[in-house]
């Protein structure tokens, strides 16, 4: 992290300049009065690039989405809850676009009204589809179509926007981060939803993020991907994958200056703070997953690759027994080991060493001797540290899980169809 | 299953003819007096066969085992619960080498006490090894010496071999079953405990099965190979894998007759009671999975190859949403699909059909209308069915799991190092 870059969680996609947010209620969700149907806009045309599920299974707004996003650009995001509009097959997708549509009739209408200079060019193209929530039932698009023009947008709407499109979260999750280049100020913000049904490859998350730097489509591309192979590709909650998984980032260029492009003045410190906003979505994610108790980060050092560094450290931070132990307070790194011995990784026995919440309790093959008490002590923290060194290069990765508790069993058992 | 064959599950490892087993206290469990220490022995030796855990961290009695196994012949076979012996080092295999030497002495011993006719020719690589417990400590040797001379074998020694080897396991796993070749009656019985960490590739399982027909050694490794691909490597409970797994069969030909070897007559019959052992194994495990109420069955069809049957069985039986539905009685089909999703397995989703309980809730990429009232209603069974129909090709698998439970998290938050 250079100095220059702020980093803020009280702002979400409308921390940066020209963005406007908001949402309504359109009787979406089972219990009802809360807003599940959300709008992004931004002023002018953003340059925009997108990551997505690697289900076989894509959901028809991903379908959309990728349609949508073929010329690098776009300018809204319409995102709904309650549900997921997949396995919906040719009437899911028309649904989807009917979506889309609706939200670029509205904002062509409400940009007309308030009587702006030009009147807005916006194609049904142009406006990016998510959706969440249960499958298996059509998309109410009737609801939809009545509910849309209640959507009012705003300049601070950003925490509605979050609000509104989670599902089994408990708390919105938000982060902005700030930094200069050519003596200008930029923001990068974001907001992300998904507790449950999480696992690297972006599971049943949906995550939108928004510049108002100038941004190359290229170096946009690229940089969203680096950002989320060490942030939200690096998340597990419970192995599984949704086929609605979204990742999105929105770059107007509002704030002016030249264009960011790989080498430019300023493009490190863009990907650094694009980095730290998806670290710090994904470590929300892991906080507030269904039912967790304590964030884990597992952190993979001395792999023999950066792709087995990224195995092992997944494949522990995923595992039913670490998290059932790290939920008990119990420092049990034997499964730890056993994780990293399946994980498809490189590893000789001889040549690791584990470290609990900052004690060595295995090196080189060895067992530690420690004091068992006052580790598990230690592990009755909200957040419970655990590195491997395998001890033969220096590929390094870290992973963001939870705890398994009998609270996520029952939100499992009890969220139904 | 040929009409033949018999399946009996109130005998286990000592159904066959010429096998005994014993077992002892030797405190080695944190709660003592329960017995811990288990032998099994063929009054004659026998050819033997045996699969391990695919981790990369083997732990002592595997690498002994393995090593004992090279050339194909056993005689008995000696397990310890309440520590695995894993993680251990040089040290660790020095003390599995220990337990063997010991358990062949005692069987000398004995053999020369009882006065039989000839002296028992039993060199300590006739004895394989399996540990099973907790991780980290190192085996209590001095009480597995003392405890040795007080195992007593018996004919009918099966049930209390099966019982010394459980873990957290609440019931003893045994199955046989009977077949006839050449007018001559065999027997195959085994034993087997696990119940978490368990996963395809044989995680945290001990299984041992014996037999009284005489069989070709490449033959009964295939037989072993073939038999737990279809029953112990479709078996998945929590998707951990432990550095102790193991699966021996050891065959002592007492029933005598001509060798049993590939195209040979009775070679069938034997292939499936092994198969049908396993696979009632692999099923008890299941059901008596650690906090587990239910037993599910995945079976895939119409896959294009029987590797993506297998992967897309295994992901749906493995998938924490899946089994959390299942146990909420919650027919929630949709987490199915996105588990086969993201199998691996080739999947189209307009091909796709999916059976619940029986009931098709989704055929060829429509959802079909059902009573969810009555689905969730069969689902409040002990045993629920999930049936997929890929509609690709005749790839076909079946795979074994449990549901999740807030008790699966209570017991292996509790379970200490």
């Amino acid at each position: 992290m250079t100095e220059s870059l702020v980093t803020t969680t009280d702002t979400g996609v409308t921390a940066p300049l020209g963005f406007l947010a908001g949402a309504t209620s359109a009787g979406l969700r089972t219990r009802s009065g809360l807003d599940d149907l959300a709008l992004l806009f931004s002023e002018s045309p953003c340059v925009a690039a997108g990551l997505f599920t690697s289900s076989a299974f894509q959901a028809a707004p991903v379908v959309l989405s990728r349609r949508n996003l073929a010329d690098g650009k776009a300018q809204a995001v319409i995102v709904n809850a309650g549900c997921a509009n997949a396995y919906a097959g040719a009437e899911g997708y028309r649904d989807s676009e009917e979506m889309a549509r609706l939200a670029a009739s509205q904002l062509r209408l409400a940009y007309s009204a308030v009587g702006s200079a030009s009147k807005l060019r916006l194609a049904d193209s142009d406006v990016l589809v998510a959706s969440t929530g249960v499958t298996g039932h059509r998309l109410p698009i009737d609801k939809i179509r009545a509910a849309m023009p209640t959507i009012t947008l705003d300049r601070d709407g950003g925490d509605r926007f979050a609000r509104a499109i989670m599902t089994t979260d408990t708390v919105p999750k938000q982060a902005a981060a700030t930094f200069t280049a050519g003596g200008r100020e930029y923001r990068v913000g974001g907001c992300a939803k998904g507790s449950g049904m999480i696992h690297p490859n972006l599971a049943t998350m949906l995550a939108f993020l928004t510049s108002d730097a100038p941004v190359e489509r290229a170096f946009l591309e690229k940089t969203l991907r680096r950002a989320a192979d060490a942030s939200l590709q690096m998340l597990t909650v419970d192995g599984d994958t949704s086929p609605n998984d979204t990742l999105l980032i929105l770059a107007n260029g509002a704030a002016g200056g030249p264009t960011l492009r790989e080498g430019a003045e300023g493009a490190a410190r863009f990907r650094e703070a694009v980095a730290q906003v998806c670290v710090d979505l994904a470590k929300g994610m892991a906080r507030d997953a269904e039912g967790a108790t304590k964030l884990i980060e597992v952190k993979v050092v001395g792999a023999k690759s950066v792709a087995d560094a990224r195995a092992a450290a997944r494949t522990v931070a995923g595992s039913p027994l670490v998290k059932s132990a790290v939920y008990g307070n119990d420092p049990n790194w034997g499964r730890v080991l056993a994780a990293v011995a399946r994980s498809g990784a490189v590893v000789e026995e001889e040549a690791t060493s584990l470290f609990w919440q900052g004690v060595c309790v295995f090196q080189r093959g060895r067992t530690v001797a420690y004091d068992e008490k006052a580790l598990s002590a230690a592990t009755k923290s909200d957040e419970v540290r655990i590195r491997v060194d395998l001890g033969l290069g220096s590929g390094r990765a870290v992973a963001w899980g939870c705890d398994l508790t009998e609270e996520y069993v029952r939100i499992n058992s009890e969220y139904t169809t």
